[in-house]
This record gives C-alpha cells, structure tokens and sequence, in this order.
C-alpha cells in the first residue's frame, strides 16, 4: 500500500527521533574515512550500508537507476578530485528495471502520462534514459568508460559486482 | 585510514557472506512499495535507510553530490514514470561538501589534479558541478526546479528535509 504524504512525513521525523537520540557520529570528518565510493541502483531492495558493509563515514555512496557511470561522472569527479576517495566499486544487482525498457519505450510512457509537452523537453534535454539490455556487459562497459575518461585517473582501482535481489549476495565480477 | 582495494574486496565479501545469511527479503518486487523517493547526498556520514526510516523495498533512494534534482532528473522519471512513485523527498544536510567551492574551483583542481587534457574534457561534456552558497535556498531551487519541469506532475508531493551530520537529527524545511 502506498504511503500518504502525511505517513512519510511521520516515518521520517520517527525515524529522526529514534536514530538522533543514540547518535554518537556528529565527530565523522567530511572526506570518507576508507577513501573508496561505491555507485549502486536506486532501487528499493539495496540497502548498501548493510549488504556491502559500509560503515558510517567510509565511503561516499552514489544510487541512480542503473547505477550508471555516466550519470554519475559528476558526482564522482567531486568525490575524487574533491574528497580524495581513491577506488571506484560499482554495484548493479539481478532484476534491474533498466533490463526492462528502451529510451523509446520510457519516451512512449512520458508522452502517455505527462503529455506532448513532456515528450518535447525529454528531446530539448536530450534526456537518455541509459537502459542496458543485459547485466554484466553493463558493467564492463561503465568500468570501460570510466577507464576511457580522463577524469579518472589511470591507477584508480575499479571494481564491478551484482548484487543478488534474490538471495542478498554481492559477487563479483570484474 | 584508507582501505587498500584488498580490503575494500574482502569488507564486501565478509558482510555479503553476512548479510545474505539471514536474508529473507527475496520476494520483494522492483517497484518500491510505499511508492516514494528519496534524493539524498552522496555523503558518507549518513545511512537514509536509519537515518530516514526507510524499510527494504519501500523507496527508490537516489544519491549524488549534494542531492541534486536537476542531476537526479533521470532517475527522477524512471522512478515516477516507469516504476509508479508518487512522492519526492528531498534532503540534503549541513556540512555539505558542495557548500565549499564553486564551478571555477573544481576546473582548475581538475587541471591541477589530472592534467590540462582533463580540465578539457570537462569543458567539451560542459559539466557543471552544480555547487551551492546556501543550504535552505538550494533545497527551495531544487524544489521550484522540479515544479517548473513538465517532467514531473503539478500533484506530486516535494518535500524538503535537513539532515544534521552533528546530531543525526532530519529537520523539515519545505
């Protein structure tokens, strides 16, 4: 069942409440602590602090639909250039709606719910949805792009995995 | 200390090993089930799943430097468009990286940190990194941004939130 506006609400100054009142990290520096940065899907079955044990402070941790490199080339420059983080480790995961569409259907789907007008700023933005039709090589080529970029350097260590819907695995693959 | 890149490996290993010994959240389906989103800041020094109180498979959560709409608009359509949300959360929090510098700062660190060749790349993709003076006007810009795009529909709930880094209390601002 859909959360009304007013239950999100609730949740959030809830779980505020209950987490600031045992809080004892107001001391964690800006810059992460481990110098990595882990990208990974938005979607709603990852919980990457716990799946992929990130601890509070050690990492910057960038989530966009797909987990895609290129949408995060400019979170990722901050990270590094800015934040000294130093190892880039890509997470996309089995059951990922990006397998699912085409940039011509999630046009279609916008110009259906939001009208002609919609449709017409996706083109103006030349909005690319970035969809990939299969997982792995999706990954390989965001590892290849980010390694044909001279925004990251040569020596950054950068690391590929799936993580499993399914099962709550995370392995690796590159 | 940073982690080496073994041991980055190994952290993700040990809580994979961890953490899918005692999943049972495998039946969950892609689209998230309170229908919201979460557009928060990349930011190692917060958890959303505790800090925001949200439960495996009810919300997108979208990460990036400084929790930008304008960069998350993407993954904004696909989770409202594709995958049914219904309501946008925006938080941002104090301290926030993006607060410290300007446009012009990050070219030349750029240049500094990886050569001439870089800094020229960044000017041929025009990326804009998007930095912000002041915390509250940011979170109302991103808010009006996303009012003013026909992207997003006239009903959806936005919301805008303060997360303090210092106490791990989220404060509501829109």
């Amino acid at each position: 069942m859909p959360a009304s506006n007013e239950e999100v609400i609730s949740r959030i100054e809830a779980a505020s409440s209950s987490y600031s009142s045992t809080f004892d990290k107001g001391h964690l520096a800006l810059p992460p602590a481990k110098k990595y940065l882990v990208l990974t899907c938005m979607d709603a079955r990852i919980d990457p602090a716990r799946a992929f044990g990130i601890e509070l402070g050690d990492a910057h941790v960038i989530r966009n639909a797909g987990a895609s490199a290129r949408d995060a080339l400019r979170s990722i420059i901050i990270s590094q250039q800015l934040l000294a983080t130093e190892a880039i480790v890509i997470v996309k995961h089995t059951g990922c709606g990006m397998l699912t569409f085409k940039n011509e259907d999630a046009y279609n789907v916008v110009e259906t719910n939001l009208g002609v007008e919609a449709k017409k700023e996706l083109e103006e933005r030349k909005l690319d949805f970035l969809p990939f039709p299969e997982l792995k090589q999706a990954i390989q080529e965001d590892v290849e792009f980010l390694r044909g970029t001279k925004l990251v350097k040569d020596e950054v260590p950068i690391r590929g995995w799936v993580y499993e819907v399914e099962t709550g695995k995370t392995v690796r693959v590159v």
